[in-house]
C-alpha cells in the first residue's frame, strides 16, 4: 500500500561488500517498498573508499504485519529510525533521514538586493521548492515591503562592526525561535564569524565565481578588465573558510568584451539566482552528501 | 578479492516491490562486490511502472566459497549467468551482460565525410572509447586511406537502387564475419532498409536535429532560411522509422543570423561528432535501456 | 559635447557600395558622434543581398553650428529624422529610431502563470530591461494581486469563443489608449486572431521549442514520452501562422530520463522566462531587424 | 566588380568623433566594396575610450578608375597599405591587414598527446581554419607518425634543462625558415622562455582553466578533490606571465561527483581542443585584437 508519504535517507559509510543489498534489504523485509534509490562509490576519497547511498522509502508499508513483527506492535517513524540506525552502526555509517510531509524551515537571509529573494519565494509558492519560510532576516530595511508582500514576517538586525557578535546571537536567535534547518544567504553582503557558523544550521551560499576566480572587491570590474569570456556562479555550504566550503552547484553565462561592467553584474544576477535555487532544491530534496572538501549530489 | 575485471548488468522488469534488494541481493550472497550500480523506476511508462537497474560486479568472488557452494564447484560464468537468469525469470525481467575484459566489436559505416570516423577512431585510441574496431563499411571508397592509417581494414561497397539489397546483404555478411555487435553511422549518407535493421546488430546514428526540427534535404541551409538561433544533433538507435528511434544523446550549439549555411555545416559537425561519441561511449559502457520510443541512460 | 541622450537608427536596405561610408557620414558631417555601430550583410537573402546597420548617435551635437547649417537653424529630432529619411529614401532604405530618454511602453498579457509575469516586472524595476509597463491584460483575474502590487494598473477581459472578436477589440483599445508599442505574450494561453496581429502593436511570443519540435496540446508529455534529451524554448515575433514568426532568441535545458513530466515543466518554465527576457530586452534595445522569416541580431 | 578576393583591416585607435565614417570612407572613394565590418568603443579602457574596427574590403576595386586616381596608376596592394597608413597616422592608430589569398602559416607545437594535432589538421584539411602548416615542432618523437600521414615535415628537437637555450634557438631557426606568422601550442608540455616570446611570432596557448582555477601540478586531480561541478579551457596569447595573456576564447563542460580524475581528464580535453580551435580560426580571420590584457572579438 503506497501512501505516497515517503523517508529519504541519505547514508555515507566506507564503502565495504554488500552494502546496496544490506541497505535495500533493510527495507525490504520491513515491506517497505523503496521508490528511488541511487549510490555512488568514490574510490579517491582521502580516508579510503567511501560509499554514499539515498534512499526514498514508502512509508505505507508501515503499517504491514511484516513491519509490525520486525519493530514492534508500534511500527513507526521512531521505531524505524531505531531500526535504521542499528544497522548503520554495524555498517560504521553516518545517515540522516527526512519525511516528505514534514517541509523543512528555511530561513532567507539579505540585504538590498531582491532578485535571489523574490527568486527564491516564487520557487517555493510555486511548488517547486518544498519548504516553509517562516522569516526573513537582513541587516537593511530595503526589502521589507518585499517579504510582507508574501505575508512572510521580515526582521531588520543592522550591523555595525561594534555589534556584530550581538547581531549575530539575535539571528541565531531567531532561526532557534522558528525551528530553521537551513539558512540560505540569498544576497547576504555581511561575513559571517565562525562562531556563527558553528552554531548556526546548515548554511547555503551564493559566490560568483569566475574562470579564472576574482576574489576581492567589485569582482565584475576585475572580471571586465581581464577580459574574461565566461562568467559563473558557485553555490556551496558556508564554512569557516569563506567561499571555500563544499560546492553544490555550478554554472557560467557567455559574455563578451562589447559589455561593460553593469552588463557583466546583470548576467553574472541570473546565473546567480538560478545556481542558487538548484543547489536549495537539491539539498531540501536531500540528495546532497558533503564529505570534507566535496558534495555528492545523488 | 577484487580481480579489477567486473561484470555489467542490465535490467528491465515491470516494477515491484524490493527489486533493488533481490538483484543487488543475488551478487552478495554470492560474495560479489558491486562496485557500482543504479537505478530508476519510470512511473510513467505506458504498459505499467517499470524498473530499470545497472549493476557491475566484481568477479574476483567468482572464486569465493560461498559462489562454488551456489553456483555449483564450477562457478564460472556460465554459472552466474544461468542464477541470474533464474531470478530474472521469477521477476518477469529482461537482461543482459558484458565484461571488461571482452572488449565489444564495432563496425563504422562511413560515406566521404572524415569527421566522425577519426574522431571516433582517435576516441578508441586513447582508450576513452573501450572496444575493437575490426572494419570499417563504405559506400565509397574516398575513406581507405583514413582506415588504413589506423591499420583497419576497409571494405568499399558502392551501391546504386539497383544493387541496394544485394549491397545490404554483403554489409550483412561482413558484420558477421566480424563478429560485430555494434553498428555506428559515422555520416553514412544512405537509408538502410528495414530488412537490413532486422538481420543486423544494434545500429547507432546521428542526426542533424534542429530547433525546430527540419527534415528532407539541405538542412542547414533550411536553418538558415528560418534564422534559428540554435542548431543540433540527436543520436539515437535507428529503426525502421527513419530519425524516430530511441535518444540517446542531443546537444546544440548557438549560431548568429552571420554565420552562413556553410558555416552552420561546420558548427553543425563539431556537434554531431561529439554527440555521436557520448552516444556510443554510453552504449559500450552498457548504460543504455532503450523502452519503447525512450531510452534510460544510467 | 556628449548629452548621454542617443538616438537608435536601425536601418535595412539592399546592398551596395559605400552604405557604411554613407550612413555613418551623415551622422559626422552634423557633428554627431557616433558611439555604437554594427552591420551585417547577408548575402543569402532571398530578394538578393541586403544589408542592416544598427547605429547609435549622441545627440549633443544637435547643438552645434555643423547641425544648424546643415539641417537648419532649428536643428533638432524631427529635422534630424528629415535629413535621416531623405538619404534612407536614395538608398532605397526602410529604417526606424528611438530616442533614449523615451521609454517606450509595453503591455503585458497573461493568462494564470506569474512566472513570466513577475519576471519581467522584476527585471524592469533592476532597470535591466528599460521600458514602462502602463498595463497588464489577462483573460483571466488570478494574476490581479500581482500587478497591484507593483501599482501597474490591471485589466481582466475573459473571452469565450462568443465574445472573442469584441474581447480582442478591446484589448486593442486598451493598447491604443496606453500607447503601446511592444505586446508581450507573457504566457498568455490565447490564440491571437489575424485581424487583431493585424492591428496591433509589434507582439513578441514565448513558445516551448523541443527538439524535436512538439506542437499541440501536453508538449512536455510528449517530450517525456519522446525521451528527449534537452528542452527549449523560443521567443518570435507574433504572426499570422501560429510559432512560425520570425526567431529572436532560443535556449535550451539538459533534462534526464529521471524527470517526469511535472520537472519537464519546471525546467521548462526556468528557460521559457529567461528566453523571453532577452528577447524583450533586444528589441527595446532596438537591436533586432526582422526580414522575411529571419531576424539579424546586431 | 568583386573578385571575391579580400582585404581585412583590423585598426585600433583613441576614440574620436567620425571614425566609422572615415575609415569605411577610405574605402568608399576608392571604389572598394566593404563585404563585412564591425567596430567597438571600449569606454571602460585604462588609457581612455578606445575604438576597434574590423573591415574587410573586396579588392576588385582596385583595378578601378577610382582607385587608379586616389593612389596613383599602379594602384595595387602596396599603394592601398599606404594609403590607409596615412589615414591611420592621421587618427593616431595601429592596424594590420591580411589578404584572403595569402594563407597564414601555421607551426603547431606538440609534445605527446595527439589530440589537438589530430583536431587542427583536420579541421585545415576540410577547409574549416584557412592557413598552411608547414611544419610541426615537438621535443618528443611521439607524433611523428601523426604529422607524417598527413604529410607535414615533423622536427623532433629534444629538451633537458641544460639545453633548453639551445633547443629554443632552434625552434626559433625553424619558424624563420618556414615564413611562420603564428605558433599554436598544441599540448606543448614546456614553458616557453622570455626571451623566446620576444623573439617568436604570436603564440597561441591551450591551458585548463577550472573554475575555481587550479594551478600547479595535476590540475585535474585537484578539481576531483575540491569537487567542482564545471571543467572549463582558455585560449590565450602566451605572454612572459605564463598564462596570464590575453583572453581568446574559454568554454566549460559540466562534470559530476561519479567521475574519477580520469574521466576528467578526457571530458577537458575535449573542451580543450574546442576552445583551441576556435581560438585559432577567430585568429586567423583577422577577428581578435588584443589590447592590454583584454581581447576583443569582432
Amino acid at each position: 500500500m503506497d501512501t505516497g508519504i515517503t523517508a529519504t535517507f541519505l547514508v555515507s559509510s566506507p564503502d565495504q561488500p554488500g552494502l546496496v543489498a544490506r541497505l535495500s534489504g533493510f527495507f525490504y523485509e520491513l515491506g517497505l517498498n523503496i521508490v528511488d534509490a541511487s549510490n555512488h562509490s568514490d574510490v579517491h576519497a582521502e580516508a579510503g573508499p567511501r560509499f554514499f547511498m539515498r534512499l526514498v522509502a514508502d512509508l505505507g508499508g508501515l503499517a504491514s504485519p511484516d513491519a509490525a513483527r520486525r519493530l514492534g506492535g508500534s511500527a513507526g517513524r521512531k521505531a524505524l529510525e531505531a531500526g535504521f540506525g542499528e544497522l548503520s552502526a554495524r555498517l560504521g555509517a553516518s545517515w540522516s533521514v527526512g519525511y516528505s510531509d514534514v517541509l523543512p524551515r528555511v530561513a532567507l537571509l539579505v540585504t538590498k538586493d531582491p532578485t535571489c529573494l523574490y527568486d527564491l519565494i516564487l520557487r517555493q509558492r510555486s511548488g517547486e521548492i518544498r519548504c516553509e519560510i517562516p522569516i526573513v532576516i537582513s541587516n537593511h530595511a530595503a526589502l521589507e515591503s518585499v517579504a510582507e508582500g508574501f505575508r512572510i514576517p521580515f526582521v531588520a538586525l543592522p550591523v555595525t562592526p561594534a555589534n556584530k557578535p550581538e547581531q549575530e546571537r539575535q539571528i541565531l536567535e531567531r532561526l532557534r525561535e522558528n525551528h530553521v534547518e537551513l539558512v540560505v544567504l540569498a544576497r547576504y553582503m555581511q561575513v559571517l564569524s565562525e562562531e556563527f557558523l558553528k552554531a548556526a544550521p546548515v548554511v547555503i551560499n551564493i559566490h560568483h565565481g569566475f574562470l579564472p576566480a576574482f576574489q576581492g572587491a567589485k569582482p565584475y570590474h576585475q572580471a571586465h578588465a581581464r577580459g574574461v569570456k565566461l562568467i559563473g556562479a558557485t553555490a556551496h555550504y558556508a564554512t569557516k573558510d569563506l567561499d571555500q566550503g563544499p560546492i553544490i552547484e555550478q554554472d557560467v553565462a557567455r559574455i563578451s568584451h562589447a559589455m561593460g561592467p553593469d552588463e557583466l553584474v546583470r548576467v553574472g544576477r541570473d546565473v546567480e539566482r538560478v545556481v542558487l535555487a538548484r543547489a536549495v532544491r537539491a539539498h531540501l530534496e536531500r540528495r546532497v552528501i558533503a564529505e570534507g572538501r566535496r558534495t555528492m549530489v545523488l
